[in-house]
């Protein structure tokens, strides 16, 4: 049991066997999980690095707890409080830190590329938690396990992502990850914020929402990055939101429900309105809980699938 | 063995019961932790957020150490590191660490309420760790057992609580405490930081520090908080001190002895003096130390008061 | 199996068995880290606090990853979220930490002294990671560690430490440490940042670094501390490249091949060339290794030397 590459880096590229068995030992964990105990001995002993050069709460906290669920010694890295304040190269940082024999390093970093960079210089596993608007492996996986749980399928699904694609490694990961599943994957959000040549990557380009929500089974909404925005080629909010925000109306009018995700943290009232957020069809949650699921199943296949998982139960 | 309410989000309320029994099971604990491994499976598998969106070291050290103490899973969080930054609301900061299935949620607010919110969002077990100028129930647990320890009593005790009464989380948690326990509460400060209508709790107001001297057994001397006094009717430090810090003139005027409590960080020298700090009838080092054995117990009732927890030895 | 000192404070007067007894134990703890499972329950219970009032990243790291592996609870502090924001005075910070019954406490600051001074408020046993420009004995062990592995000895060996002697923590608690083992000592660098009176260390100095480089078996390259130059009497950086930088042609003009090291962060292209650092006799990362089994030595001895430690084969 044991996935083609050494590290998850993104999921351009990984194949449908790996996202498969990745999808299905989640499943087995979520049955840990509901466990009195929520816990397996699988990485007792082993050190992992949460390695994070930009601000981040859910999934630093999904991947501390998916650590700690498997019995494995975690450190947290902040970009604030270390060397990188003292002038010193990314690599010598990361030399350091591998040379203090870490077995696994979850990185999140603002350059795209930063966690391949990574695996040059270092012997430890490395997984992707976002780099720069390039990939964001476990948050599409999670998407995934989702879809596949609520609908049954992925195949054939009808997925649209919502939003600022161009500055978005969950979309690109999506894209990639649903893409090998079988499922149709369409895109849309305003011209500027839709990359160039996409069509390329085998999606269908919606420049209108409607059109979009017509054919959907499924709404990825990305979150509006604020931060990101100043001095872009972006509508105000108010616009963005007129053209492009998902409301309970917009939905009502498509005559049909479809399930509605939302990677977060969520600028509720810009790209998702409460009442979409909170509704029935919203697995918005689901997404979260699944999360730390996904992320224990990476970490054990990673580790090469062995040690002690009681109660395995692949469905 | 179990307490009347699922959370601890202040002591207005408690019964007698469940206050006494929290003190009699910290006892066994304090007991526990003189053992040469101070620690017990208890929490063994279960996770506890350490949600702080105000900076502490006491409070936040003291619980880090009882969840460790009874094996749990910690994870910390401060609001600095945190997708707060990125405009996310409260609620749906909650509701995805519930999502990840947590546990229990030690929470630090300046809001007051926000446990009491938090209740509602998730289905974990919450413990308020202080809420603005509302209730911090554990500090007021901790003294009490500090008290009972060194009188043998509540019930009867002559407490004088002194300093900012209005702004303060501490005061309200052991007026509602202490006076479920029997104990007659005064206090005692400045008339601009004396709360409205605060008799109808059933405390004696002194406007004259020796007056309250002259009839406490135990004075709880309160922090300044300087940070919160800007452009607010208060009285400069030197004026403060000058008419209610206390000294060991004034405690030497009063011819008899009374316990020294004092709930950190002290400014030495504005409203306690150094010699009455490190003096013999201080306790303010016991109050930490109960701290730690008080919060496990809280932590252990909370959990349902099962679990593994040898050498239970109550008094 | 105990040491004379009941802190680690620094290395002078250190005597050379206890020197001795910390680095053979060094190699039985690197033996543990091969393990698959590189982790002993030695501090199973014990809870160290990392009381780290300057950033830092791989002495933290290094720490904390040892005392893991030892089992033991870790807290970490960090000056910016704690009371020190609040005014308390460091000893009342200490002093709180120590009622909370802390076994160990592994110290930053800022001020020479403070880890002495900490001792005389706590019972905790106290571990030097660095105070101002006085002593950072680990660190020395750790060189010293890596020296004996790769030269097979220390007595007569020929250090030379490079750089700014005069801010550093790492020259001083190497000159202690290596002249008590029998090592003869130069110091080499600018004059404006070679101590007065160094000489009576029993170092020789040098101000030339093509003469220290002709006697050198070693040389212990320190950072130019940046952030700690302004406004001193330094000479600019590509001065002092050019004087003192470490290059590979200074290396090959002496005709013989010396062991290198840093204790990083390194600026590569300031004081030492990228081809040197990482060069075949360049050892900077086994210094990091080793850092892990020292500092775990380093809390084993001082917890007493007992408790499980299978596999203990010394050299």
């Amino acid at each position: 049991m044991q996935l083609k590459s050494r590290h998850l880096l993104g999921l351009e590229g990984v194949p449908r066997e790996d996202i498969a068995q990745i999808l299905d030992t989640a499943v087995s964990f979520k049955n840990v999980l509901e466990r009195p105990i929520p816990k397996v001995p699988t990485l007792r002993g082993k050190t992992v690095v949460n390695l994070f050069f930009e601000a981040s709460t859910r999934t630093r906290f999904s991947f501390e707890l998916a650590e700690k669920r498997l019995s494995a010694d975690t450190i947290n890295f902040s970009a604030s409080s270390s060397s990188v304040l003292k002038g010193e190269t990314l690599k010598d940082t990361i030399r350091n830190i591998e040379a203090m024999r870490i077995d696994f390093v979850v990185m999140r970093h603002s350059a795209p590329g930063a966690p391949h960079f990574l695996t040059k210089c270092v012997d430890a596993v490395v997984i992707n938690a976002g780099d720069g608007a390039h990939e964001h492996p476990t948050q599409a996986l999670l998407d995934m396990l989702t879809l596949r749980e609520k609908t049954g399928k992925l195949k054939g699904l009808h997925v649209v992502i919502v939003g600022d694609i161009s500055h978005s490694r969950v979309a690109r990961s999506n894209i990639f990850g649903l893409k090998t599943m079988g499922a149709n994957v369409g895109i849309c959000g305003p011209g500027s914020l839709i990359p160039r040549e996409v069509e390329k990557l085998g999606v269908t380009v919606y420049s209108r929402i409607e059109d979009a929500i017509a054919e959907a089974d499924v709404l990825n909404i990305l979150r509006i990055q604020l931060e990101r925005q100043k001095g872009s080629p972006f509508p105000s909010l108010r616009e963005y939101r007129s053209l492009f925000g998902i409301t309970r109306e917009r939905l009502d009018q498509a005559g049909k429900e479809m399930v509605i995700m939302h990677p977060g943290p969520m600028n509720r009232g810009v790209e998702i309105d409460s009442d979409v957020a909170d509704g029935d069809h919203s697995v918005i949650l689901e997404q979260v809980t699944n999360g730390v699921a996904v992320r224990m199943a990476v970490l054990y296949l990673l580790a090469g699938g062995r040690g002690k998982f009681e109660g395995e139960d692949h469905e």
